[in-house]
């Protein structure tokens, strides 16, 4: 039943040797693994402006130089994840480069930053998209959460049914929002160039302005950088790219630069040149769009498709989480279980852990979950800058042909990430100072469950050189309720095994069921040893406990192993196990992990 | 852990021999067996006053022949119950004699409606009590599902504490009410009979009402009747009562029947005499105690009182309802586990039943359980109605000496419950429906646990008369996942048992890996057979089931035993499992399920 329904929604399994088939072409990788960082265009520019609004509308100009600031960052991010790419063809991105360059612990950092990061992606975008759709149909308000939480499903189920189904339905929403924005500019600037828009809406760049401070333009900065979070996804997902993976890979990103870079700019110049002041009414694009066309068609094309692509934003925490989850599960950092590839190949451990972690962080804040958003541009930018670190000292150490060039690349990639990310502890401490109780713990975590495998690994390890006396001999206890078919069968399997002792035990309640059950037992099985224990306080697994720490410390001495051999009765249908007791299920449970005996279950499977 | 907890919220383990002294005294029964019984004097009264004031206040004179025939259905119902206590000594009340009587499935009608009802009870009483307190302080009012769920886990702790301890506590709060009562009716008529109160205030006796109807009448009498809910608790709790348990429960009976026939003609009379009529403001309970003492301190203890008691009526739930549910069991009507004695040798397990069915409903209902009440009277009078009737047959069956007034007595009860009932059908149809869905589905559920339980009964016992075959040897299957020390114990562990043929299975995802641990198996057991199987989807489960299937058709022609012999290392700590595929448990309970193997479990406790 349970395979049927899973079969339903997210398709017939996959054989392991379809791999190759489920791999991505660089157009859909650009659309599934770009979402995140295109659809940061929709309010990068305008966080700008919101901090250069302070100072008054003729601050604006200085979006300018700031937009320009971010292009160099971004060609240093993209020059570095190139480089990234290259140097470690097998994804992990920034955790690998921190690893590898500075040590186990700043990768650490870097993946947990990371992985933490991805979980609020999908928290704060499909809450956003839930915003938008509420504020498109007012009667939905009170179910935002519930609307929030359905995107999530559906996202995870499209993911669950596999990377290549998910960016052939994703794939449309990313293209139509680039084109959608691309027609937005191209017409915007013909309008300029006919001399449509007059001049006097902007402040000339260069205006001077009072009270404009090297903070404030940092800041400014900062916020503005947010647009870049996501440019790492591609670094994390190269092993779904077809091969040459890493090629491929390169070559999405540097179009996913440059895609990122004319909208970033295109977006910053309009709303520069139409002399747009941000509002808590409307978005800057929106502004844009509507004095670009009015509210025409084309409007309502361009509004949509930005509302799709915030939702659809998440879908890169999507193919970047489960990625680097097995590359830490790999380094033992996180569980096993996120190395195995479910039914459709992908590996659903960790999609559904993604998506249980946003979900319960959007029950959490109650869908309001804008607050969260510094602290994902923070948890993007301390990778950003180890990953930068880590490329420069590989350069320095390896030295290779041309190395100048890339560290310097890296190195300006760096000082501003860094700065960046210093902005952010600076002027929005209130929101990221979670960042340092949560960075820790995740560490922390990370090495208790690394300490733990390699301790397992230890006394998994067979040692050649100590050679095991073998068993000498075998006590078997059965411990018996009465005399049913079920005991019978198990006593015939014991007789079968001829162990050197057999040993029945009866835990009773009062003193007269326990003679009676001695009398009954005698005559049926003349030749078992039977042993009864009385329970003063109707507990079975107590007095069966002390029985068998008796019977292990005896056998311990002689080398005998010991074996509890527990008759039960497997009911037909699922409901019938409400109506039994499970005695022998919480015997066997508690004997497996107290003592150290082995636990045999002899199932009577009823008929009926 | 868990254990501490544990002792510290219900106290320590009580030993079996213990039970006597957890017997109750009379006057303690009577407190917490009378409580929901006593409770009802709050409310009934006013109810046949709600139903009167329809015709306006000249029609409130009719309370008191009303009161008279609840008086008379009181008293045919006490005398009714005394006859069944003696004559089922051992509780069960309606159940038992509509079982014995009336045939099985009226037994189950009776049983399956009181066991709705005592959750009722407990729903309906509780959130009075939260309502009560949230009117006292309104800043509570949106906390009011939280309170009432407090109450629940509250009464519930005590109910597990043991029954002597819950009813030391919650005997005070039940003879205060009494009390408190017995006063203000005592300063009352003493006030009449000084002639303080004037006379004109109420309509004399006997004034022609217009629009009065036998309907009208019988509705009033129906409502009012819900008063004597709860008369029949004490019949099903008669083994919690010391020795001689029947004489002492129908003493408690007794003196239950006074107090309540006491109380309640006193408020009747009162609320007549004082003029009162009902309203949506103030309890007519209230109202008289305001108009005998003014708001004083004797006003607000009647008023303390009455709140607390009204909470306290869910007691008489957790008292009756565990009894019933052994008496059910017993019979195979439900799941075995309520015959059990928990920790202080109370059923547990029933009230542990009742506490989250009624949290359920507090947290559907909202806490607004108002509507439940018909259904609650409804679920008490069918059981009195057939318990009655079943009472009339075994009277003409058995005809012991001096049966007639017995026969009378319970003639008369029967005919009386049976109106009501029915009053209550008519009347509050819209309220009342449920009862012909829930009572079918619980009497089809009773049949269908019972049928199982039989059919269980029947495969385990032994037929003396076939005589198996013994097993001709054992086959062991061990599926291994590496060559590690949990392995090496395993194989130990197999060779001590020296069965006639051992095969190794290994599960391989990839055909290297295959062909690599075969290599190293043969290296390190070399006289162990090893089976290796690919598996397309990644699946152990899968390739390893087809292959037992075929173990087992081999091994069942020769009448040989399969053993699965599963390696399993045992963490240390509990979240250790989070870190580790739990393939071993997953294919032992798949083994178990599904297939004619015994499955037995070879631990390897890790160290650290």
């Amino acid at each position: 039943m349970v395979n049927t329904v899973k079969k339903l929604l997210i398709g017939k399994p996959l054989k392991s040797t379809e791999l190759g088939e489920q791999k991505l072409t660089k157009t859909k990788a650009l659309a599934i693994l770009s979402s995140d960082a295109l659809s940061s265009v929709a309010y990068g520019p305008e966080q700008v402006l919101i901090v250069l609004v302070t100072l008054g509308a003729t601050a604006l100009w200085y979006s300018l130089p700031i937009a320009v600031g971010i292009l160099i960052l971004l060609t240093a991010l993209i020059l570095s994840y190139r480089q990234i790419i290259f140097a470690y063809p097998h994804g992990g991105g920034a955790y690998m480069v921190s690893r590898e360059n500075l040590g186990p612990n700043f990768g650490l950092v870097a993946g947990g930053s990371l992985l933490v990061d991805y979980i609020l992606t999908v928290a704060v975008s499909v809450s956003a998209g839930a915003d938008a759709v509420a504020s498109a149909f007012p009667f939905l308000h009170e179910h935002k959460v519930f609307i929030a939480i359905c995107f999530v499903l559906l996202i995870t189920l499209l993911n669950l049914r596999g990377i290549t189904e998910s960016a052939t339905v994703l794939s449309y929403p990313v293209y139509l929002f680039a084109i959608a924005l691309l027609i937005l500019i191209g017409v915007g600037v013909t309008n300029i160039m006919t001399g449509e828009v007059p001049t006097y809406k902007h402040t000339p760049v260069g205006t001077p302005v009072a009270g404009i401070s090297l903070f404030l333009i940092l800041k400014a900065f900062a916020s503005g950088s947010s647009a870049l979070t996501g440019v790492e996804a591609i670094s994390n997902a190269i092993p779904n790219f077809r091969d040459p993976a890493p090629k491929n890979a390169a070559k999405t990103l540097a179009a996913m630069g440059l895609i990122l870079a004319f909208l970033f700019s295109g977006i910053t110049f309009l709303a520069y040149y139409y002399g747009i002041a941000p509002s808590s009414k409307e978005t800057v694009v929106s502004q844009i769009a509507s004095q670009t066309f009015g509210r025409n068609p084309m409007y309502f094309f361009i509004q949509g498709t930005t509302a799709l692509i915030l939702v659809l934003a998440a879908n890169t925490g999507y193919s970047a989480f489960p990625l680097l989850a097995v590359n830490l599960a790999k380094d033992k950092y996180l569980p096993r279980m996120f190395n195995n590839r479910g039914d459709r190949l992908v590996y659903s451990n960790g999609i559904v852990t993604l998506a249980v972690a946003a979900i319960i962080l959007i029950i959490v804040f109650q869908g309001n979950t804008e607050n969260l958003i510094p602290l994902y541009a923070v948890g993007v930018f301390i990778p950003f800058t180890l990953s930068q670190t880590g490329m420069m000292l590989k350069w320095i150490r390896e030295m290779p042909t041309n190395w100048l060039p890339k560290f310097i690349i890296n190195t300006v990639g760096a000082l501003i990430c860094f700065v960046v990310t210093l902005m952010f502890f600076i002027t929005k401490l209130a929101q990221v100072w979670p960042v340092f109780i949560f960075l820790p713990i995740t560490v922390i975590i990370f090495h208790q469950i690394r300490k733990h495998y390699l301790a397992v690994g230890e006394q998994l390890r067979i040692n050649e050189a100590v050679e095991d006396a073998p068993i000498n001999g075998n006590v078997v206890v059965v411990p018996v309720a009465g005399l049913t078919t079920v005991v019978d069968a198990s006593m015939k399997y014991v007789r079968s095994l001829s162990p050197d002792q057999v040993i029945a035990v009866y835990v009773g309640f009062d003193r007269e069921s326990i003679v009676q059950f001695e009398k009954k037992w005698k005559e049926r099985y003349p030749d078992v040893r039977i042993v009864t224990l009385y329970s003063y306080y109707r507990s079975i697994i107590g007095p069966l406990s002390k029985f068998i720490d008796l019977i292990n410390h005896k056998a311990s001495v002689e080398n005998y192993s010991v074996t509890v051999i527990i008759p039960q009765f497997i009911p037909k249908k699922g409901w019938h196990y409400f109506l039994h007791n499970q005695s022998s299920l919480m015997i066997r449970e508690f004997l497996l992990h107290r003592k150290n005996v082995v636990v045999s279950t002899v199932p009577f499977h009823l008929k009926k």
